[in-house]
């Protein structure tokens, strides 16, 4: 943790801001958005902005596929295929190949799905010695609640160990059957570095689950490379899905024929058009898929997906370090001596795209900063949090919102007693 | 089973079905869709029409909810209480009250989460006398594909009883821990009578999870009088929600404490936004859900139950079998000595609102009228399949439609290659 009571003593202006956006070579990405004007929107690590073409893309989708051709969209559009189509789609943003990434169900079903498959494993279960789900004990809530779902499911043959981040890695000891491991914390954009993880895990032969929800997007992944076998995450974020899209599930391509999908249903079945009464798991990837997919939603992420189109990985990674100092550069020199305190990791190797600054007034700022057009989030129990999302935030947006920080505080508008109101989702 | 082999003696006219829709209460409702010029539409039994205001309320929600408003939606546009109003809004159409209905996942994953927490309670699960799961042989596939995997899952303390349809209500004995029965077969539009099934079940203390797929939004549901507790359902056939739309899920008030989740996602929790480390289940129905609501398709749903806005259910049922009566008439008269066999019940206590006709080349029959516009579908091993959508068919939709097979028939177009090309949906 960083306290920003020193003033850098290098000010930068709003000029040299609108220099660095001319010098980006992602400038011209933003256009593939729509932004409202006058919103600074630092908030597309949680719900991804509208790309342009997504509103012309699912009307088509609504009139024409469905509205117009109905039912024979299932073949004539494609749709049976999309959860794999668009899971080929997003294979390259995570360092996956074709066929290892499937398009379905929320991040909760497909952890579920993931975890629960690889611990009926044989090798797995009637390893007695293996008894650990070994996660984070600060993990993003969804994942831990499935776990322990899965702990229940499982009458007790396996608990689950929540140790402190930054003792996951010396926790990786045999006794340990899955680690559900996020990559990038949701409160700090704190980063595991993957591949170490992965090569511990194998020497003790421990399956690793990566949740990618708030890496993919935002900075390089290589999960063939770093040998990752498994890992879900969340298309809403990053991916610029919208609201609540679908997300993805990823098995490496050798691991796949020996897992079972618990929730065995027709969409993952070796020929779910025959109607046969016997359950056939399809031999590839798509055996993780249960129900009929969500048709609009899918194609609502496949639009997404593409405005990464042509875009290289490092450079978006390079974009995100260079907004996130530059923020953070600006909080320390505009905002010092205001009591924020930066809890992201200083050092580029460990930080994500996303900042934390803890305030003991972090609520009420985030709240009367919203009511001024620059959008971050808050999260328990002191946070304040900002997202960079390189396709489309720039670095005039990082000096307006500091600016804005800065003037909220100063002049103690966060008292405002409309700002104190807690909403049911902050 | 009906042979069509003997004419009526009293032939209707197009000019009598004219005037049967002259005289449909339900006339007007055909307006709120959109059913394209030229097409006679069978099939809102597999895919519902688009309703007219879906387009335009899905083009609010992406371009002012989502681009405009972007994350602050999750409490402005109310995006987290979509899950439970939507499911408010349907209870009405399935005879349930206020809190008893969520919108969630799709079929085959509020299947899986519903039989396994029947399942897991110990009052189940530690009766050892109670083993098996019960259901039809010919079942539509993906409940049964999801009760195998149930039983993987329990490791063997289950099994799965399959039967005839006809034996199933037979069946219901003491070592049934569950029955899953799907209300209306996908084939035959047969349907169950619920209530006696569930008193019977009540006596030997058998849950029941209803599959209501086939019949929410064309019969008459009465799940609270019949003494249902359970059930699930899929919102793209009658109710108009779109291609893969989010499925309901439906447990009776008094049963909904004693079940957990196995899915057990941060939705579901009792304070999901709080982020707190343990799983607590919420209080109410809420509690059966899992992830992050996709947030588009659940608004199309949305707007596809609407259409039934003001609409008796009694006038439904009553147009429904106005119109398979029709239908079967005119296949008796105008297809007589074709080779049709109808397998749907005659009697309109058993009969819901598709019929399916078995014929030697059903699969080119159905192809060829496809491409004239008539759209139904095939389904294995010889069935011609067609329903209607007391919203949008018209009685001279019937007329024309089985014109229409008539004369494929009698000029064997069928015959031709393009009609023999298998397509991976049918």
């Amino acid at each position: 943790m960083t306290n920003l009571s020193t003033p850098s003593t290098n000010a930068i202006t709003r000029t040299d801001c609108e220099q660095m956006d001319r010098n980006d070579p992602l400038a011209g990405v933003r256009s593939r958005f729509n932004i409202p004007e006058g919103t600074i929107y630092l908030d597309g690590n949680s719900l991804g902005a509208l790309p342009a073409s997504t509103p012309d893309r699912l009307s088509n989708a609504i009139s024409l596929e469905w509205g117009r051709d109905l039912i024979r969209s299932w073949n004539h559009a494609d749709w049976a295929r999309l959860p794999h189509t668009v899971g080929n789609q997003l294979a390259p943003l995570l360092g996956a190949g074709s066929g290892e990434v499937i398009v379905t169900d929320s991040t909760s079903v497909n952890i579920f799905k993931l975890l629960c498959a690889i611990l009926s494993q044989p090798s797995i279960h009637d390893d007695q010695h293996k008894r650990y789900i070994l996660s984070d004990r600060h993990n993003f809530p969804t994942d831990i609640y499935i776990a322990e779902g899965i702990v229940r499911l499982f009458g007790g043959r396996y608990q689950l160990k929540l140790v402190e981040q930054a003792d996951l890695y010396s926790s990786l000891d045999t006794t340990v059957a899955v680690a559900l491991i996020t990559h990038v914390d949701y409160r700090t954009g704190a980063m595991h570095p993957m591949a170490q993880f992965n090569a511990q895990a194998a020497k003790r032969d421990i399956s690793i689950l990566w949740d990618l929800s708030h890496s993919a997007g935002a900075v390089k992944l290589e999960l063939n490379t770093a040998g990752s076998d498994f890992a879900v995450g969340c298309g809403y974020k990053y991916l610029n899905g919208g609201p609540g899209a679908p997300a993805y599930l990823y098995v490496r391509q050798a691991r796949q024929a020996a897992l079972s999908n618990p929730i065995s249903g027709w969409f993952g079945h070796a020929v779910p058009f025959e109607f046969t009464t016997d359950y056939q798991p399809a031999a590839d990837i798509r055996r993780f898929l249960s129900g009929t997919p969500s048709v609009l939603a899918t194609i609502a992420l496949a639009e997404g997906i593409r405005t990464f189109d042509g875009v290289k990985t490092d450079d978006i990674r390079a974009k995100s370090l260079a907004l996130s100092d530059l923020f953070w550069q600006l909080m320390t020199t505009q905002c010092a001596a205001m009591g924020f305190t930066c809890i992201s990791p200083a050092d580029h190797g460990r930080r994500a795209s996303h900042l934390s600054f803890a305030h003991t007034n972090a609520y009420a700022i985030m709240q009367a900063i919203i009511s001024r057009g620059v959008i971050g989030d808050f999260r328990q129990p002191n946070l304040m949090r900002v997202g960079f999302t390189p396709l489309y935030t720039r670095f005039v947006d990082c000096w307006d919102a500091v600016a804005t920080i800065q003037d909220v505080v100063k002049n103690e508008t966060w008292r405002e007693p409309q700002f104190q109101t807690h909403n049911l989702v902050t």
